[in-house]
């Protein structure tokens, strides 16, 4: 059988063992529609708040701030069309960062076309956003601060209670784009000044196709998707109650593992940078070493092709990415990359690894002598 | 163990074992990110490009008209917003009918609070839509024709070839709301002269939180959700990769037994009207009898409240419905049972049972005589 080390947690995860066994008997016996009047949709119904609560305990937060949704990009595009709305009477502008995930920046340029003005929020080299800038943009007309609370690429974290309390000085709703850091560090929404907060299953070992808005009670949020009364009246559709399931369970298992799980991460992490310096000449971090994500590493390496880098990589049996999953293939060097001031070079030739609670001391030592040998490999074939 | 005779296929079914068994090893070992550049994501990859391939062999149209959605309601949602930013200069007129779903009607009234005119085309007693009307109400700013395939409440199907042709005539796109009827019904969009069409996963014995929205090649269809670059650009956010399977899978299953499953049907389903008319005095069909979905039974019995009537059966281990599973609860009669005529009363006497091809001759007896129990059971209740 083929080698597998997996290094791309960010990309996306195996669903734990406990959550499939959770969400199987909704695939089987208990498949009733929930909004039914009979037992069998009670059950489904039941199911639903069960994961809506066990989520809710992860944020300290009321189970009813909770609605879900397909996933990410909905809960992201969810927010930012209700703050482009939130006024009828007066132009709408909208504050986010220039390293957001496509979910908000792509939604960002759809508002825009339809006249609704946003600002992009430069950022440190660090991948840290400018808090004087993000402050001075706020005007009359600002509805929402849209930042991210860790980056994807980089991993960099967000000072997103220093977010929270801008925002909240302002009057201004705080949106963040938590798909990267939910399950991964703790979140305290009421404490940080978070007002709604994105979140994906299939990040955090739960199932794809499922996701949350979180979505403080008196910010009055509106629906997105219309039609029957699901989620109490905010998100139409047949609740998805298999992904429902499990991204209840996930959320529980990733933040009763959390705190070793970060502790092992961060070691891991911490080892492997260390031996790629040490190991191999003319590399960069991209990203905060103190502000990042505890399963992040993201490296440019100088005279190498982060898509070749991947492909060698994937012949030695060890996934890796060379810039988020969903770019890939755009052709487009990471505007996170070059947003901190890597050139397009440096950005081509920049690889992410991600940890995940699997992955052993062994598998990250065999992943770093096969880095260095394609590496090195790679260098060879371009000196010749 | 209590006895369980499932009658509410319309509002959702269990997925076929083959479903299952398809969907799994995306929730085991092949849980790659379709974006990533690896083998483990190309698997996933190849399993969505499968599935596309599948459905579009159902309707034989080429799979680049196929984009996967959350459900439904998403794909209606999509569908006529597009429809409503199809002209940034004029004003847009849509055209749907008065027996919609809500995923479709709740739309067009957000619409309408955004300044888009929609006209709701009345139908007659059977719940066909009134073609004359439908034709005259077409304006220079009408964009699209929403009109659903078949009812979800009474059956009603609707008749689409002339629907197209008339909207073909007038060079207005036409949508259809196809949740009811495909995987049920043989449909062909070239030939029924459909441009957009919705469907969900969940009816036709597939997963939950999945569907998609066919849209044919010329029409130019503009994305909905933004972010990454799934789904050729088009509808953004990682893919449900099992559920992708599942709704492909069951696509495959439903359309192989369809013949047969429409003849055992349309016996079972001829067969309970009969008994019922013959047993239990005043009661009325609601619905066409020959334009009907062959699985959908409603009757309006008088004297009996639906919701009881659903309450005391399912206390018998027989799931039926009082109305559409999306609009329980809400309080009010069906805007379906009172667009074809009936009174209120009527209306909330209403009970729909729909039949799946799992049903046999003896849960439909035993169905029907505690069907017939308990009509008398409220009817004697309603005269003390």
């Amino acid at each position: 059988m083929k080698r597998n080390i997996y290094l791309d947690h960010a990309a996306t995860t195996q669903p734990f063992p406990e959550v499939l066994e959770a969400m199987l008997p909704f695939y089987g016996k208990y498949y009733g529609n929930p909004s039914a009047g009979y037992e069998l949709g009670e059950k489904s119904k039941k199911a639903i708040e069960e994961a809506r609560g066990m989520i809710a305990a992860t944020l300290s937060v009321d189970p009813e701030t909770i609605y879900f949704t397909s996933g990410g990009t909905e809960a992201d595009n969810w927010a930012l069309n209700f703050a482009a709305r939130m006024s009828k009477n007066r132009s709408v502008h909208i504050i986010t960062s220039e390293i957001e995930h496509h979910a908000v920046l792509n939604t960002c340029k759809e508002l825009e076309q339809r006249g609704i003005r946003v600002t992009y929020v430069p950022v440190n080299r660090d991948g840290i956003v400018d808090l004087a800038y993000l402050a001075r943009a706020i005007t009359p007309e600002t509805t929402m601060i849209s930042i991210m609370f860790a980056n994807n690429e980089i991993g960099t974290i967000q000072p997103v209670e220093k977010i929270g309390w801008i925002a909240k000085k302002a009057g201004v709703l705080f949106h963040t784009d938590a798909v990267q850091a939910y399950g991964q560090i703790p979140i305290d929404p009421n404490r940080m000044g978070i007002d709604l907060m994105s979140v994906s299953g299939h990040k955090l070992n739960g199932p794809k196709g499922i996701g949350f808005l979180y979505a403080k009670k008196d910010c009055d949020l509106k629906p997105f998707l219309f039609g029957g009364g699901q989620e109490r009246k905010m998100r139409a559709g047949t609740e998805n109650v298999p992904g429902i399931v499990g991204i209840g369970k996930a959320a529980q298992v990733s933040h009763r593992i959390m705190k070793r799980k970060i502790q092992q991460e961060m070691m891991l992490r911490n080892y492997l940078i260390q031996r790629i310096f040490r190991e191999i000449p003319s590399v960069k971090l991209n990203g905060s070493l103190d502000m990042r994500l505890p399963n992040n590493v993201n490296v440019s390496i100088a005279g190498v092709n982060g898509g070749a880098l991947v492909a060698l990589m994937d012949l030695e049996g060890v996934c890796v990415s060379a810039a988020s999953a969903c770019s890939v293939g755009s052709g487009e060097p990471s505007h996170v990359l070059l947003a901190i001031g890597n050139s397009k070079e440096e950005a081509y030739g920049s690889v992410r690894l991600t940890l995940g609670p699997q992955n052993t001391r062994e598998e990250i030592d065999l992943a770093l002598e096969l880095l260095k040998k394609s590496v090195f490999r790679l260098r060879e074939m371009e000196e010749n």
